[in-house]
């Protein structure tokens, strides 16, 4: 079973941005965390602030990965062009955010990924992504 | 520790209500499945299609409970009420949805909830229950 | 054959309730009339002000009656879950509206309940029951 | 005692018109089921695609006939002037369609004549005009 | 002289519920206070946090009393059928708020009720109830 | 000089439609007073409820009349293609309503005509097609 | 018979603003051409940039003249204050325009003064105001 | 203790302007009623139709008095500078309002001035003044 | 094969019509060039600017011919009819306009016909015409 | 060279005013330190509360004045007036803000004045009406 | 004659995504049979996923190329960035879709590139490219 | 001290493109007259297509520079993501346009970027940039 995480814009910053809303652990740290958690999986990682990178990958996984777990960052409320490349796919894809999105600025309230990702999990922090991987067992 | 599982309208319908979507299991016969999955905690139940309801059920517990899962169905995008209830009381509240709500109609892409709740969790089907409830651990 | 009529909020005052709107006929004196234009079937009745309760009772008749007809009043204009309701019961249902509810105030002009009933009648005072009634024929 | 039905565009290719929303049987068909079911009353019948051509019909008849069962089709939803024309006269008219169009695309939600029409009648196929007649007796 | 405050849902938490913005007393203890201020009326009191019991409460007083203080909490916003009963009846209705609800969140910025009442006094905390009843001197 | 007055649908009615709002006089008794008042110039008059007869006329007069004094009724508010007919001639077109019609339902506060029109004049009544012609001298 | 013409803000450049769509005559040349016209009837001038002076005015002669012929410039679109003043006095206001507004920017569409005047005419210049006085003969 | 009540535009008409909305009696007539009823403490008035100049006033007296009692009129609705007053100065204001706003036109029921004063009373003619000024004590 | 051009509203002016938009050459003259660009086909033509009279040709022509290439004008934008009628015949029709309309005014911007034409072209001019019958090739 | 920077609605309270967002510098005692940065230019100085006064003054120093600064505080998201002065003049307009206007409540995100002002800048506290003089060398 | 076919995100899938709505051929398949039409030009081609990269390309070819035929796939509706691009070179653009995108979801309905391209032809699937060549000629 | 100009979307082409709006001086040439304008300090530059690269470059700048001089062009109105990234940074940010952006399309009248800006600066062509760095000084 292959699994990867895909982070979108910012999230590279992830321990030192706001960390009144998002943590100061760092993604990379937690990650391993991640992989202790789930011995017997593999669990790749990619981030990118670029949009098309992010559509690259998801293009490049997406037909022989077990799962997705994706954060899109701020793209989740700008991008229809990676919502395409969800619904292009074969692998099912789990939405994660890190804090309760729609409970922020209103242009975060729209999701273009929602509606054709398996499922979505927000608000948990770190452990959003714990929980979207426990969804595939 | 002491958890409550809290279900809106027409939830009491589970498995025979529009089952393409819904799946055919009843939620009785789910949750003896669950509280095997977490056996040293306690978990109960409670279901109503009535919002007020639901709003002294929330009071009741809400002050002295671990955790509350909540899948309140479709007073999720009209009840404030409920909302306020939430913000009333002391127990942080995971809202749960067996589909993803915010793919169907476009009535039902506002949540009166999630900026109240401590996070949420849609699309998994039944799965959306232990997952919430995983969020505790 | 079984129908039931059930009427919604502030329907119990009918005939003191703003008479240039809705006429001065209670409902229960109306029912008799209607009973006997259909003498050969059942027709049960139901009121109730309390939306969970008309949920509750469109579980109860929904998988066993002919037809119903429904006046959900307000709740025709806020409750999803009314509509959820209908969708998830196999007999028919059918919306009726004593006044033509959309020539009033914009926020009558939404319903919720329209899209999932069988048909919907509205603007002929009480007959609007009568009709309603005769479309099963 | 005279009626009058009026029918909008479109109307006449009914019968061989998208049959899964709208049947597959002919007006004309229909309206000889119909005479026979009013013997005692004149059922005159008009169909124009042509907006100005069914404001006409509606001065000519809209001050001598009983009644107008008027299916306005699509310019239901656009025509500001047939309901100025339904406001000029003084023959009663009421509003049917054969399917529920308030279900359908959201530019048909809205309709100029409903609050014009003495009552709306909408998703009991050809059984809408029969329906509409008996609102009469 | 008979008056009756009716309180909507979560009002029966005064006292502890968000105290930075509804203060710390509970509304019982006001109401002793307020009874004093007012001693030769009878001042009736009752809570519902289900909106269709707020209804029945309306249509029982709402003939016979003086005058009746309402705070519908949250279903101010969403209740086209508390502002049904409330034109129903014939008892004058004063509208109240503790806090200046208009300025918080804009799901708030809406009242269903404010039309149909004699009067809205909001944004003193519990003085706005002693001020309701003052409105009948 | 050659001046045409244009009606539009409903203003064959003039004089039995609506009175409170229209007035009771019809527009030919109307001309003959127009007539006599600009005795040294022409007025031809055109009346129909079919928009592209409209359109028809505007294209025929509308290379060669010294002015057009154009009252769309309802048509104003839903055709942009007599905007383009306008638009395409070289006639001036001058707009005219009897009544106020922005102060009346907001479906007439959007006009079509009105940015490609020389001027608009609307409230006097029958006064009104009076000063559209004297604006031309 | 007393008439007054009073213009709102920036009329007072009338003659060197934008002339392209004004023209370039100002206000009082004109106003000795329209006393000529009118040699029997007094007509009064008034001017004023500011809001509240405009609603003076309108109080101090609202009550004796025999009509008021007003542009109120810019404040058309943003002064419910004005509409107000012109619904508290009896003699009949007139809403002239130089230009169409209508065409211009959409912020300039609405008029809080249209519903509450006897009439309005616009978009030929000067002559506006000659019109709006015959309409009164 | 030092109160004053500032009445914005038109409300100098009071007694003649609308008075089936209004009422028929002026405010300085009433003024002398409310200063009886509150013999121990000052009530200055002051009344403009000019927007600026209520700003100016209340930058006057908004340091050093103990409260404001102002009915902004129209300028609720259109005025953000009153509103950025009313932050700028310490002295609490209670927004009052003669009828029920809220009920009227729909460009009425937005206010500028609800979020930043302390309260708001509406809908008791006259007597608004004399509860806003027992909200003081 | 058999194919048809259906022109409608104002295209019988083209050529006079705003030639610095349309061009100044009339569809006749058109017509005969694309008549040789195409010899071994039968390329029939009707225009009218009778929105009801377009649905007509389309009903009539609609089950026989091999294509239909429609330029509907200004109906494009308000007629849902004559998109109900495309959805009702079986012949394929190809949306055409000379200009590109979305970058015209706002109200061009909605289409009732694209969603149910099998393509769309605009923005060639005349061009748009020959490119609509070579896609059947 | 002459300049004139003008001050609208509240800005005579500066440094008394909100300082968190305002600083706690009144605007005379910037002004003076202003005219020593730029000691060759004469820097005149305007103010005022009301919106007509503001106009009168942009009129008188428009067409004379090498440049004008203006902050028209709240005026900026209301006034169509001040705006249209803008345009009638020859003097171009810098507008300036203190604080960053986009980034507080929604209706201050509207501009009037941007599309008619030379240039804007905002979000330097005082410095800002440096930046906006140092723009004309 | 040089031209260049540009696409962008997803449509390097062409063939596996979604081929009930694209279809099952690849683009380069597609391409030598459009060259094989267009066997005297040069028809260069490049795909990439990132909107800046394709703004690069846009730069490169757009001074030098006789034409450009571009599918920008979903960065169609959101990227004003393209369409700055546009503007900014001096080859015409056509834009081209493979389906009816304004018969899909409402947000694909907006098109920032529509009103900047010379044509658009969208619908006929792959044979939009041949089409937009063919335009050229 | 050190400070970057970073310029977005289609600013490489500044010179060439629609040289009516933004002149035809390149960016290069203007940069050596700005370096000379501020002779001690550092100023560095960098351009992109890429929204991600801008955003890789805010990251890597974004916490030891003294200022950030941006203008993120098309990206302004469109880019939650390199908000987010200016956010995330401690460098503060000045947002910068050539022209004034709310003056044209209304696409371009929301920007993403200016709530989280320390200052924003438009309309002053090439000297925006110079304005910019002023206001660190």
């Amino acid at each position: 079973m292959k699994f990867i995480i895909i982070n979108g814009p910012n999230l590279n910053l992830l321990g030192t941005r706001e960390p009144e809303i998002y943590g100061n652990q760092g993604f990379e740290q937690y990650l391993s965390t991640l992989r202790n958690q789930f011995p017997s999986v593999q669990i790749d990682y990619y981030q990118s602030n670029v949009e098309g990178e992010l559509i690259n990958k998801l293009h490049e996984v997406g037909f022989s990965y077990t799962g997705i777990v994706l954060n899109a960052g701020a793209y989740t409320h700008t991008s229809i062009a990676i919502g395409d490349a969800i619904k292009a796919i074969t692998t099912p894809v789990i939405e994660v955010h890190l804090s309760n999105v729609f409970a922020r600025e209103s242009y975060r309230h729209e999701s273009f990924l929602t509606p054709v990702c398996k499922g979505c999990i927000s608000g948990f922090g770190l452990k959003s992504y714990e929980l979207a991987l426990r969804s595939f067992f």
